[in-house]
């Protein structure tokens, strides 16, 4: 990875849990699968919950980020490494005025979950074998039609990962 | 309840789900317990996710709200009104900047769940004969130690979410 392209993937950093660079809109680089072949998880929307985040700039989302059993006793437990079989998600969700809540409440102050935005979905797979070289995680992304991330956007989220190596790669912290 | 009260309820508001007026710090008014008589409800952090939103101003919190499993098969279906036995949850964290994530994607974007504010979990819990008065819901607020609001705090929720009342008294939607 040079180093365009990390900034790159930086300036388009997604919190919560997944790192990658954000899809152009269209899709234009067409119908190429998620890196490592992650399908989308089924099931991932009754997950539960591990934190909640907002990303301001040109991302500009508040999102949610999920877990599944494996995901969620390892965080509870504090286990690090995580074993193979967990799984997180996060869902964003384009960060919008509630004019409904606003005129109730008499001010500007309520923000909701809005539209979905190209980078919807994200999913970091734990398989220490299958993915050894991105530090036992596998990444995808889809969007709002179940459409994966190209590949090549995809090998951007293991770089900008990298640095939370001590937490095993995760940057959302489980908050009770 | 009087017109002060009622703009001392509409300016605190907490959108999400539950608005009620935030009690005070260190709860001078005592050990008084929720209004209804609602205790802390069982497994409420493994509830499925509902949706996300932000309070600005006085509250600056960032929030989740979850629901029972008779709470989500609601609003999956759009089912109107709820039915008894729904109960709504909505925690709340203290809107923090991650310090280590800005570190990382090199400017000042990412926001996380921090310590928990004073109205940390709120509950709106569905008995359309115990709480007729209220809408068919009752609700509680209790902050990180599981100590309830006062009742005088509580009695003005219900004030706040009436003008919802085509919702059933809900301000949060579901969010896929």
């Amino acid at each position: 990875m040079n180093r365009i392209t990390l900034a790159l993937a930086a300036a388009a950093a997604l919190a919560g849990v997944v790192v990658c660079v954000v899809p152009s809109a269209g899709h234009a680089e067409g119908e190429a699968g998620a890196l490592s072949g992650i399908t989308l998880p089924e099931g991932y929307r009754d997950w539960r919950l591990i934190s909640v985040a907002r990303e301001e700039g040109e991302l500009n989302d508040v999102r949610a980020i999920l877990g599944n059993d494996a995901a969620i006793e390892a965080y509870r437990a504090g286990t690090l490494p995580f074993p193979d079989g967990a799984i997180i998600a996060r869902i964003a969700w384009k960060f919008t005025p509630s004019e409904e809540n606003n005129k109730i409440f008499g001010r500007e102050q309520s923000w909701v979950a809005g539209d979905p935005p190209d980078w919807y979905l994200q999913f970091m797979v734990k398989d220490s074998k299958k993915y050894a070289a991105t530090g036992g995680w596998g990444y995808a992304q889809f969007d709002k039609d179940g459409k994966p991330a190209p590949e090549a956007k995809m090998a951007t989220c293991y770089p900008c990962h990298e640095p939370i190596k001590a937490r095993d790669f995760l940057f959302t912290r489980y908050t009770p």
